[in-house]
């Protein structure tokens, strides 16, 4: 059994991004833009009303309040005003799960957000902290051996593991960084032969041999055209493989 | 028996502008910026924490997206916008409130919002609406008389009146336009009057002679230099006179 | 001879909606938004190079101070804020335009700062105190008989006029509102036969006839699907009747 | 002779911070808020105006655009991004000044864009295209032996250096950082000394010694209570010992 999540309502206002209707079709866990790097309350509240007539759980995507960069520029915020800006998007997100009757089910900080606190550690102890004040012990999802999921350990809150079925690997089991080659998988073969290393064998390929990237997630991308179809078929061949899917949350 | 309300919090990162503290000092209900016109997270955390410990009443301070107006342009924001956005607010204060052990007991729309609800019956029902999406039928304040009350009503949330001890009346009851004379009452003396005639008896003096003004709470203001003094001769001055001070909600 | 003018540079960081490259190929005006509703400062610089090589002019499509809500929500902003907000806007694409080789060549409002001036006197005059302060004597391009363009006409600024050919217009000669039927054409041989009304006979037709609709420019549109070659469409039968196309600046 | 300069225009809407008019009667070049970190449109009017009005010189003092951290938190922004967003900031703040009959004199960047370019390449490279596409070769404002001050100057552009007479310098001659004893210095007549060895013998004391601290501006800062007042106090010191107060631009 395995998790498929992927980054959803990450528009805001006239400009839309994710294919949402399509993603949630497929995933078991949405990742729900909370206004900091995208995602208007609006379209938060229809993310999250579809999600919970589809039984998809409902993740906080915490990000860095950047709308101009997406979230994707890392930046020097105080340990103290990260954890609370952490609260704040998740309280806010909780309005809309709550009132689908549904509930907030786990936090996965996003963009620039996410890849810092793999090695900061006062960014991911912000993190945590601010997924502590927000209360009901709700799970982190992250990178295996990163600092975010030691941390939320060490707090005593649930860590998920995530793997990329389109992100290559090094030798050593992190992800090929974004702007060396073979860093995205663009075959679709690819892509779900991955997966399905992934949920079956807990490995990827590298180039050298392979390493363990054994994950109770699996993410997959739905921001780019052709996303969600082999996100389907990512999806198709698990299923065909014998893994069930489902949230862990 | 009155409550005494103020807008707390409405400074912005860097930028200050209330007297938190002191005003936490002197009311019994809070009005807390929540991030739309002012109100960072930190600010927000805060002031929720202070105000849990001193047994003072939090409220959300709703408004419009508008940092750069401070919430004090009327904006046409469509209605499901508009409800959306109050509730995203709400839900952002609610996890600042209860992590520091309080709730989040009571909602009032700040500035242009405040005084486009008095009239305009769309962005009525869209406050309205906002409140009930983030649960707790959690009780509005506002003007006597105005259309947000009356909604609130009618959707079966408890709704509260409040009067104000600094700003001038007509003989209809409604409060002097700010551009026009008499608008705010700048001698102390006055101010101090006027809140003993709304809580003892339930009148204000006009031009013309009196007119009723009965509320469950005397907005104060603490704004400006010596405001919070002022506020707290308001507040002796109540309780001198036998007035008890407490909360409603 | 006529302009065609269309909106361009409506991402925001991550966010895309116009197809800049398809219009530029278009049209012989570019309405560049400046960062208020709409436009990043790098999507600002390309599309000025790509203007400017051209040989398209530059507009400067200024707008309230509201990303999210694309422009697109009246606001009662103050009479000097808003002529200081229309300057700052001129201000910071005169720099990439400049940079470009090229220049602002005119000024115009976008979304309900457009519709708003059309009869609110105030905004009206404040958009031309801002492009007064901009300096440069830029012509103002809007709907006929607006108060924007009487109030360009007073202050000596050049007025531009402009009718669409995808809007339906009343027996009055005024745009059909937005919300009722037959408010946008969608039918893209009236489009064009109606783009042929404006520029060869200065009319439309309505319901109940025709009625006069000249204009020194025609506004296409690029945000939706099929928008591009449907403006392409215009273009060809417009040089096809044997209306030169060419920018009024 | 020597310059000296200060931040001004800091406020955004609501809130103000720095004493723009006290300031404007103490300093000979004003570096102005663009609106990114702090400064709304009026505001940068405001103090065009009344600079050009003093004969102040006017500086775009541009930053990270971050209104929540105030420009105090350093961003991974890319390098093209960068460049662009200083332009965008030069050219809005262009047009007031050259509403008041002067112009942008020079460029400094501010809190951690100023402290990040000390040492960073790519920033101090975006930071110097900026400059150079907003044109007319304008003097970059910075710190003796950064890589920006290095940059500018292989690019042609004029750099100018400044001290501080309120911070406190290492052995090595740069500053103490802000969070060791001694960053800031708080005694009136220290701060006044430091202006005096600066100006005079192009030297500070530090711990052990003195070391060389040559500027052709000298920053004096406004934004806490007596800070004009001791500002005027180190102007007056200067004039006093023979030092003539004058703009670098």
């Amino acid at each position: 059994m395995i998790d498929l999540n992927a980054d959803l309502g990450e528009g805001f206002g006239r400009w839309r991004l994710t294919d949402d209707e399509g993603l949630l079709s497929v995933v078991s866990s949405a990742n729900v833009a909370c206004g900091f790097h995208a995602g208007d309350p609006t379209t938060m509240r229809r993310v999250c009303a579809e999600a919970a007539e589809r039984g998809v759980a409902i993740g906080a995507q915490v990000a860095y309040r950047d709308l101009a960069g997406f979230g994707r520029r890392a930046m020097d915020v105080p340990e103290e005003e990260l954890a609370d800006e952490v609260a704040y998007q998740i309280g806010a997100l909780r309005v809309f799960a709550e009132a689908a009757g549904a509930r907030v089910a786990y936090v996965k900080p996003h963009g620039a957000l996410y890849n810092r606190t793999v090695r900061d550690a006062a960014q991911a102890r912000a993190v945590v902290a601010g997924v502590l004040s927000a209360g009901g012990g709700l799970p982190v999802l992250g990178l295996p051996g990163s600092l975010l999921l030691a941390s939320a350990g060490e707090a005593g809150l649930p860590v998920v593991t995530e793997a990329f079925a389109d992100r290559g690997y090094t030798p050593e089991g992190t992800l090929v960084p974004r702007r060396e080659p073979g860093a995205v998988l663009t075959d679709p073969d690819a892509v779900v032969a991955q997966a399905l290393d992934i949920a079956l064998r807990g490995r990827v390929r590298t180039d050298t041999g392979s390493v363990a990237a054994g994950a109770r997630s699996l993410c997959v991308h739905g921001d780019t055209p052709g996303a969600v179809a082999l996100a389907r078929r990512v999806r198709e061949a698990l299923q065909g493989a014998g893994v069930r899917i489902g949230a862990f949350a």
